[in-house]
């Protein structure tokens, strides 16, 4: 079957509709969406992962902001303004890592603010179609990486990824998986390995999923597997997406990322990072400036309602991990590619201003 | 609480005795002992690892063909052993990988070749006294791994292992863990870092249950999380155990051992392999040669009756990757260190012949 990349997040209606979510903890057993109208609902959502992937998590972040702002009194607008910074702030602290959640809530702020209307009806609908635009461009953005992207991987080849980095953590086809979605779309045979992705199994369930449900021909293997995989020579390339980019091309994205990135170094198989500009922090000058989360424990000890390791057992789990710039072949961006990664390459990437596929 | 290293495998009574192994299956939630009384039994419980370990499925499969030779008809000395070789060749294809459980099963089947005796009663009792002689060595080999590793990590390191090497997986105390367990006896302070190991969470089920029962300071990682470790300073030294060491130093552990073997080497930190003589295979000339058990796919899709990954997703899952000898800072045995490890230095051990612990 192929039935091409799902969409995970939709707006239904006007500014009295809603943002439904695909609930991506039930995935692959179960397609669940879930119809949310309030902010605090959303940054559950995104706490508890029920959508995740950094630019998915702008964009749903961006619609929580609309769904808290439409219920607020809007006859004051610097009391209105205020109130939609408190929703921003509230909502941006859902999970700290992804630059795209504040990015995009800053978007958001920032459009209403620059606006000189008083009427609280037209700032709640410039918001809304701010989030629209945020969305739009993600999808366009997904398409230029795939467009970019695609030529770097040669028919036949083995594509090792990591994570889901998929149209289910973005809002088009992807940016890790967008070359791939690109390359089948042309005809091109790849062959996917997909880390299963401990602890919670993006890999295994959403990657996974997005793939056979598209056709494309794909392998699921352990994290500690990649390795063997790379020295039988099963991986020709290797392709993650990112959490957030430093300006000088450090890059935060979920734990286990910079294991692959020196397994790839040491095999001499290409890595390469693919994200919109969105993901770039120009504030973050390196990687050690990152901040990353920490999960909880049981996220490792408890499976499937089963306890995996005696209870009381210290756990040490980080969500992402920080891979130096130098370990990247190539960055892949919206407005092009990178190659190789450092500070001024990004900069100039950022500068650049491009349209989404120019 | 410190209750010492737990003793997983013991046979009970004389020749009409059984075989009891705690079955590691049901780790760390149960305590549960299997008492086993033929042969087919112990070679399911070695084929779903209720026992598991290089040296501890060759001490359980000694015991097994002790229980297979007890129960033949003995009046015909040659239909005797004709027979008892093709119990040990039925145990001995229970897994393909870790070779002492087809050298435990040869030195059984060679001792009563050897013998003189034409007297069934005899023949078995020398099979069981070889198995209580290979148990009893393999006790001794870990104490001596414990004494000649003890000295390479410094108080306060932090110890990273993978899989495990522990009192569960032989007759001892362990093999990468008895160094640990020999610090800790010393009074030298060390920080264990278990990886969990996937698909079947060997270190998150056992080693994290075995330091912790033995009072010793642990941290459970996922597997993909050991990079980061690394790269933060946690790290510095690895022990794994082995399940086959060619004749060149080339092992096979446990799959994942390789990757942790080649971050080691990136981030400067020793990567020690501990093992007794009897996983080494001189007639195994270097990794290519050794076979490597792929087990189901299931054991990745599915978690305590959950289905992690979609229905029919293909899944490329090897029991044990290779790792080249090269990225062996030492390999300890119970008869000292091969330090670099290399087919001369590996030679030297194995033609020394010195008796555990000289």
């Amino acid at each position: 079957m192929n039935t091409g990349p799902v969409k995970a997040i939709r707006w239904t209606g006007d500014i009295s509709g809603c943002l439904e979510l695909l609930d991506q903890t039930k995935l692959p057993g179960e397609e669940a969406w879930l119809q949310i109208r309030d902010p605090e609902t959303v940054r559950s959502c995104i706490e508890r992962l029920a959508v995740r992937g950094a630019p998915a998590i702008g964009i749903a972040g961006a619609f929580g902001l609309v769904l808290g702002a439409r219920d607020l009194d809007g006859t004051d607008r610097e009391a209105f303004l205020r109130n939609v910074e408190a929703i921003a702030a509230r909502l941006g602290s859902a999970r700290p890592t992804a630059v795209n959640l504040t990015w995009a809530l800053s978007r958001l702020v920032s459009q209403i603010a620059r606006s000189e209307s008083v009427a609280a009806g037209d700032l709640k609908q410039i918001l809304l179609d701010e989030a629209h635009r945020i969305h739009k461009e993600d999808e366009e953005a997904c398409r230029s990486i795939g467009i970019y992207g695609e030529p770097l991987f040669d028919d036949g080849a083995g594509i090792l990824t990591h994570c889901n980095a998929g149209a289910l953590a973005t809002g088009g086809t992807g940016t890790a998986l967008a070359p791939i979605f690109e390359a089948q779309r042309q005809g091109k045979r790849v062959r996917v390995y997909a880390d299963e992705t401990r602890p919670l199994l993006q890999g295994a369930r959403l990657t996974m999923w997005e793939l056979m449900r598209a056709g494309i021909d794909c392998t699921l293997l352990c994290d500690n597997t990649a390795a063997a995989a790379m020295a039988e020579g099963k991986i020709q390339a290797v392709i993650v997406g990112a959490d957030r980019i430093a300006r000088n091309g450090d890059f935060a994205n979920k734990i286990g990322t910079y294991g692959v990135a020196v397994l790839a170094r040491a095999h001499g198989i290409p890595f390469y990072v693919a994200a919109p500009t969105s993901t770039v922090d120009l504030a973050t000058p390196d990687g050690t400036k990152i901040p990353i989360e920490n999960r909880e424990g049981t996220e490792v000890t408890r499976f499937g309602g089963v306890q995996t390791a005696p209870p009381g057992a210290r756990v040490y789990s980080p969500s992402f991990d920080v891979t130096p710039a130098h370990y990247a072949t190539a960055l892949i961006t919206e407005r092009g590619i990178a190659r190789p990664v450092h500070g001024d390459a990004i900069g100039r990437l950022m500068q650049t201003g491009a349209s989404a596929g120019s």
